[in-house]
């Protein structure tokens, strides 16, 4: 959750003009996204959401992400269109920083999935590889297995004061991963942090698809391996393979995956365990304790990272 | 700005079928309020403003809060209406907290108010004595003058690492305000708390007044203290007469008041000072550095209770 920046209404509302969505009736910053302040803009046409980017999303980036979601819609996802200026911009300007508008989607975002929520998170999933077919802009994955060594070493050894020993044990496990690791998946367009917060619903069925800043170009597998960590897991971190299950089957109902993914799924669950676990532990040992956002524990994937390096067989994911 | 609870959402959906507002189709926290958690939530139906009372409201005075609203909506203040559940109810629980939903209002709080704001305030300001009237809850002040060496002890000698002298300084003026305050002037029921973050726009046209978990009932001049405070001073701490000025032709437009009201004002904005202050100061002392809220700074009330200090007739606000 994070609101950084105070809007001026005055800068707001010549801000709105430049779209064509009438007049501002309120604007009420939201708790949500950690990169990013966010605002419920409505109008006399109806809801809307600003989304200011702060430092941590790359301007360059934002006609990847902003193009992307236009791409995505236009294929039919259900996810944020980011409207235009007058003049046909997606990308503007407020309080000194990029700004964007986007449609507002219904939904909430369930709390605690179900197996029917997951089923609809694997449709979409492979929905959305799909919808990703000819997006003429490329981003690299920025944390990928290349970028897992230096973000390690930048915890480096604070890594034991979270557990004794995680520094060796991750290292070592990183050597296996990059050893390991398959190169020549189907790729495409992924989302790459398709956490139950980023999923709407409305009566269990899925809604909305929100927060592409970290969709980049990567093995569609990967993508699934990150939904495997997200939202397959209890809160007391056994692996609920029914979820998983249906999970799949909601993926393949759309999206058939070769022989080749299936096997690589424990490598790549594990490799997705440890982005997130590294990217936490980072963020867990440099917020100072003042910051307005919280850290996320990362031992939650400390435990996911063993139960996927424990896994032989891709079975144990629901596969049949 | 404040966002403390997170509602799950199969416990929202329960809460809200108590009402008739039909599907609900988003939660989102938003960043208003101090004391408690708010949300807009959206259903077919429109934006409504949900409320989470945390504990630094007593629930003892929610009665009053909630009922004040209704009371002062049914007389036609631009004020937030607390819905009714088919039982009959404003106030409900959610999240094992006392929780209550009231109606949303359109516009924007004024970043830089302006004299044309302050007319409006004044207008509404007055309104709201009048709409009082008849309000059979009675809350008493728990900030005022019998509050204010209580809460000065409670800061303490560590007043004094904020401004060297300050303890002395603000025992000496409690000491003369204690002696001079005025006892017999219109009482009713006041905002106690309005502040431009308090008050809604349309274009330069008030359209709403909300957070009413300071009001109380006081001498009716004592609240407009509040907002000579509140709304005319500048951004380097000089007092800006004109908007005084338009505050006051706003308000005696609606509701005149009496001499000895007048005569009062440079006490009274002094006392308005001493509160806001005080409660400023204990915050600024006592908020962990890694609270969530940042607390404000008192400097601003130091300044504005010199000035005070200093005025010698009503006329210096602007009074013809």
């Amino acid at each position: 959750m994070a609101v950084y920046t105070e809007i001026d209404d005055d800068a707001l509302v010549a801000f709105m003009a430049a779209y064509d969505v009438g007049e501002v009736l309120s604007c009420k910053g939201i708790a949500e996204g950690i990169e990013n302040s966010n605002f419920i803009v409505t109008t006399s046409t109806g809801p809307y959401i600003l989304t200011l980017y702060e430092k941590r999303v790359a301007i360059k980036d934002l006609p990847f992400f902003l193009g992307l979601m236009d791409h995505l819609a236009a294929a039919g996802l259900p996810c944020p269109v980011p409207l235009r200026t007058q003049a046909g911009e997606t990308l503007s300007e407020l309080a000194d920083r990029p700004a964007a508008l986007v449609t507002f989607l219904a939904g909430m975002w369930p709390r605690r999935p179900e197996p029917a929520h997951c089923r609809g998170v694997g449709e979409t999933l492979a929905a959305l590889h799909l919808a990703g077919e000819g997006f003429p802009i490329r981003r690299p994955n920025a944390l990928g297995p290349d970028a897992w060594p230096a973000l390690l070493q930048a915890s480096g050894r604070d890594a034991d004061t979270v557990l004794p020993g995680l520094f060796r044990k991750l290292s070592a496990s990183l050597d296996r991963l990059t050893t390991a690791w398959p190169t020549d998946l189907p790729s495409g367009v992924i989302h790459a942090d398709l956490f139950p917060d980023n999923v709407f619903f409305r009566q269990d069925r899925l809604s909305g698809v929100i927060d592409f800043y970290f969709a980049c170009n990567d093995a569609f597998a990967y993508d699934i391996a990150i939904c495997l960590n997200a939202w397959c897991f209890e809160p007391d971190m056994s692996f609920n393979v029914t979820k998983a299950r249906r999970f799949l089957k909601g993926y393949q109902s759309v999206r058939t995956l070769s022989e080749a993914e299936v096997m690589a799924m424990p490598i790549l669950c594990e490799g997705a365990s440890m982005r997130f676990l590294l990217t936490r532990l980072y963020d867990w040992l440099h917020t100072p304790e003042d910051a307005f956002v919280t850290p996320k524990d990362p031992g939650e994937y400390i435990k996911k990272l063993d139960f996927h390096a424990n896994v032989k067989e891709p079975q144990a994911y629901g596969f049949d």
